[in-house]
């Protein structure tokens, strides 16, 4: 059936280079993924492609794309070949667009939008950025990474200290966004303040450690990053909402990076789906002197591939429309958190339905396949380590997103924390 | 969630007016129901509306709705009102937009439009159509009513005789298009040419049985109609393909029919969310003194209809949305076929995924509103009874859907018979 | 594949005679249901097989059947006659089975067992009993259904008044045991003492209201019974646990009672899938000259229902044995509750596969059967009905029932009241 | 909730040895999986145990073990160490009691039981034996290994030659049965007949290939195996039944082997529900203070698996039950074919039920247990890749089986080859 398709112009070209490169990032997939090392070549091949910088505003030197849709529509593509540089460059990505989203919006509420411009700048150029906001023992919205403020009398600004995990692209990234927080100036002992820290690799303080052996998605470059003290001046802090609370921008920079995700295993799907269709048209039964295809069982499993794909395209595709449509040229922090909610509760319903249906296609694509599809050699493999990663992205694991979705459709989701 | 939008103007209006009319057809739903009669003050307040004309073009005094995304959406809500009337309601528009757009292909051919424009003349003022196509023992492919040509000594013409059951409308339509097939001129004695005869209602020869006694659907006048003998002009046989034959331009206006349908069992659905949501914020429990609402059990039971409906809604617009893509300015019986089966194969798969949602959406709101919604009195009565329909409209059902679905996956489907 | 079978000689004589009284029962299911009027001549019927004396004592006059199993098993094969009628003598065959249990519970204990040994008299002697405790608003732990000490002077006694609904075998029952609770003699305002009041049918006060109106199980007399002013015997309160409690004599003749409940919807099951396999052999495609069995998408479809039955038997049989076992010998009440929550855990997880099964095979019969289902005449009209109120019986809805496994398998189910 | 528990005595002591020996098992399990290293170690663990022995009758010196129920529960427990090796050892003890059984056949006919005894007499001594008999491109019923007649000239016997695959046990069987054909003596061209070559490790002609690296079962030792010319002489071919048929016998030493491969994924599920249970109460949320126990997704995650895990038991216990029942004094090859499919049947509604339950519950366990279940170094990377091998163990694959056991319900599966 009709895979997704841009709708917007510039994200057409983006899907389109995303097809073109895509051949090269699988080339190398199975070493990487065997080795757990990072795609160095074929980050190269993305960036050479121009599609790193998609999201960088034209003025900038980018593309100027601003439709999350047509960005996961492109990286559901590139999953095709590689779904941990997939899930890695999506970082970046995301990153970007907020960057320049907010951008955007200082612009248009007529404040300087220097500090957020000047990282464009470094994005246009080539820099790479990621969003560093996994910690063990806690979710995303209660980091326990910390920002100390330091006296005048030692220079001023800030000191970072923590350490995160899952920490996708970090063996590339030249910016790192470090969610963090703060003790309120003013408040008691319970009042802390959240944001971002935005961190230089080669920072003193910073070590990237070569730590990620996981199930899958192997060359994703997701190690542990420790911050020891690390000294920031005082603009580096963006601070955010109150620690622990939902709100507008909050959400929505999260999704502009979620989306993504999800359509990598969309892609990781669609690819095991073309796999074995392939294989069931090769295949014949040396006995019966059947094509295995002309199995009414081989019928109806690729059927339940192609029901399960239609439905998963359908859902994540309306998601981002809608996603899209609420956040047109407007400022991120003035969408009203109840509309917020209500595309964020739609996303995790599209979130469930793409997973469910990733990790149901994979396992249809290996039975149609055949024994073969079990041995370490098949491309099934890594499809089949991958595609579990999607369960764990957070926000939020099945166990946490049924409640929030509940709760929303409910009227009982206000800002205060979970 | 959201629910779903027209993407037209004129859509926007059949949907805004279905809203409006809906609580009209409600207030009556459950007598109907009880007494298997058909709604004709519901009938009128459609007519009323305007709405039964939305499909007739603005030339002859109709609206000129041409999206059957638009339409789909329109009849989802009125569904919410009473799903047995929709569906009734459905089959006239169906064949009303059919006949536009073969006039529409007609004139695009510079060719004659009159049959079609006679048609289009009664449906503007007012007359109401249906298509007559089930039978025992057969599928829709395989009509066995049948047209006789008459030697011109007897008046030359047709006659036309068979039985057709599940004849939804047939107490008010006014125009019957029945398929039926004929013995081929030229053919041996197995070349039958399948086709519509148009009949009127009251002609001679027909019975219109009030028979329609079901589990549910029971206000849609959905008996049968008996043609013995019943004498046609030689026009009024609408020569189609081959029978048996999958054609374009067959698939095609069936489809216009079906996701209308298949529209009113999400609207079902929604309807039982809706009845659901309310019940659980009022009720409570009187031992706990809680709200039945803050059960982690009912928002994990709300969060699942609220999935099933996020995903039957995305994949029953997008399939609509394809749909109008197919067909937009085209002559329907040439768009390939190979196009045309996988457009069908989609809308099997949005047929499979609603359907589901919708039997899955009934059954948890009804758990969700407890023990009272298993009271005769209760309106999940009606709706637990209408849902269940959705799965025995043809085609498919659930069980030959997936063998067709993984068919057109398999590149297996010519246009040879199943 | 195998249907269950009875583990104990006289259960096999149980299972057997429920065999041989089905067909009568059968023959005037429909009629019951559509009028919804109680099955006078199918309860004589089981009365002169003897079967609803099976769980008094062969001393009383009955069979002395004491395996839990071998009952389910017996009403399983009644349900394939009439869905209604099982669940109103299993009424009355559990609250047997538990006075009877009670009975050998006191007599092992040296205690005097006048009171239950004078109920097993009326019970061997043809007396049909009925457990009373569904009330609105309230779970079956905590009954609002009040008893008030009456002094001396006004006789001493019981005064008992409450309404009850759901009163399944209500117009047919002598005895009626009515949960209810009085204030404890010693207690402050919050301490309720929780228990049964034993009435008889026809004593002042009491009425049974002909209000049973619901979508299926219309013929098992399950109105609603208004207890006002009840005059009762202090012998007449049976006091049980402190109210809200969970006690191990309490949960398991709740068990008792709900493992035939259970039963019966697989019964409605296997007779769904014996007329679909039925209707599969006999219809033909009158186009294709094809049986229908010989579609692969019907074979697939009877395999489903073959898999969810023989899931559904297992599950249910190996609880109710371990059921068996946990009862045999043993005063309930010294049963350890840990080892009641255990196995009452068990039970919700075999109640919750065999509903699901239950009301997926009927789905499937209904499309293996074909159109003519969904007629009112057909026989599955009745069967579609029936089969949704299982998920309605209490305890666990769906919605709680997860909860409570979860809760048991962590350890967390303590004698408190959830 | 309650595991498996062995029937008979010699069943519990087997049951409790495997329970014994597992943590030694379990000790080096991820080292194997690693290196994909057959445990050596293991199995002189197994041998030291005497349960390798278990199926050997008393007059062999082994334990007389007859039930393949409590085989399967042995089996079961042992999974929960390491399952590679326990689908290798099931696969010896499958084999011993095939043997066993053929030999008791032998003498209740009367017959002379000289070849199995020979055989026992090995076994009992501590000899391993295997089953040989997937091939690339064919199932089991249709070997492509060949037996070909020597003349008396060349010393007369047989010469083996074909390729096998999946030949778990491999490194260290001493006793190999192969699955071979040969043409029928009066046959035509296309007459084969079918049977086991009973070959010895270390024979001319063998080459065990230490070719074996899948995704999991990585420690079962399953390369591939070619025979080329190996000498047979003639008595070391056990003629069976007409190649591609059905046959009492054939499919009852099928069942079982299958059974503990069945057995062994119910292990694995157990073993990954223990786990996520102990990793559920151990962690907290750092920001909220609370264990994860108690949220309500993870009590409903934990109800999931006890739901899935009871209905897998529930059915596996059923089916072997039926099974023991089924062959318990009886001659294989006497037993109606009817029966057997039957039983057969229930085999494969039993199999995809708990490799389904399997699927499930690994993935639930991972979900409940959090982001560090998905390392490479967490105990559920071995589970989650062993798990997956399950729907790939012949017969069937889950799109043959829903076929197979639909035909039988319709009464459609003869002793033809499908």
């Amino acid at each position: 059936m009709e895979p997704l398709r841009a709708v917007t112009e510039v994200g057409a070209r983006f899907v389109a280079t995303c097809e073109q490169v895509m051949p090269a990032l699988a080339e190398h997939a199975d070493v990487h993924d065997r080795d757990g090392t990072f795609p160095m070549e074929g980050l190269e091949a993305l960036k050479a492609s121009g599609m790193a910088a998609a999201c960088v505003p034209v003025a900038h030197g980018g593309w100027g794309l601003e439709s999350l849709h047509d960005l996961s529509v492109g990286l559901s593509r590139l999953a095709h070949g590689d779904a941990s540089l997939t899930i890695a460059i999506n970082m970046h990505l995301a990153a970007t667009w907020t960057v320049a989203t907010v951008a955007a919006n200082e612009r248009a509420k007529g404040r300087s939008a220097a500090a957020p411009n000047a990282l464009l700048g470094l994005l246009g150029g080539g820099a790479i950025a990621m969003v560093n906001a996994t910690e063990a023992g806690t979710d995303n919205r209660h980091p326990f990474t910390e920002l100390t403020r330091l006296d005048e009398a030692d220079g001023g600004g800030w000191s970072l200290s923590g350490t995160k995990i899952f920490s996708t692209l970090s063996p590339v990234a030249d910016v790192i966004m470090v969610s963090a927080r703060t003790r309120h100036p003013e408040g008691g002992d319970d009042a802390w303040q959240a944001g971002f820290a935005l961190v230089f690799a080669g920072n003193d303080g910073i070590t990237v450690n070569d730590d990620w052996d996981a199930i899958g998605m192997r060359a994703s470059g997701s190690g542990s990053i420790v911050y020891d003290d690390v000294r920031l001046a005082e603009e580096q802090f963006l601070a955010g909402n109150a620690w622990g609370r939902w709100t507008s921008s909050g959400v929505l920079s999260l999704l502009s990076g979620n989306v993504g995700l999800v359509a990598t295993f969309l892609g990781i799907a669609e690819r095991a789906h073309d796999l074995a269709l392939e294989k069931a048209t090769r295949v014949a039964r040396k006995a019966q002197g059947t094509a295995h295809e002309s199995d009414p069982g081989v019928r109806r499993a690729v059927a339940e591939m192609e029901v399960a794909l239609a439905g998963a395209r359908a859902v994540l595709a309306r998601c981002c429309l809608e996603l899209d449509d609420l956040v047109r040229g407007q400022v991120l922090a003035e969408i009203p958190l109840a509309d917020v909610h209500r595309v964020h509760a739609h996303f995790q319903a599209a979130k469930l339905i793409v997973q469910r249906a990733a990790i149901d296609v994979v396992d249809s694509a290996m039975t149609v396949a055949g024994g073969s599809a079990y041995l370490a050699t098949s491309p099934f493999s890594r499809l089949y380590r991958d595609v579990r990663a999607g369960p764990f992205m957070q926000p939020f694991s099945p166990i946490e997103a049924w409640d929030y979705i509940g709760s929303v459709a409910l009227g009982q989701e206000g800002d205060e924390a979970r």
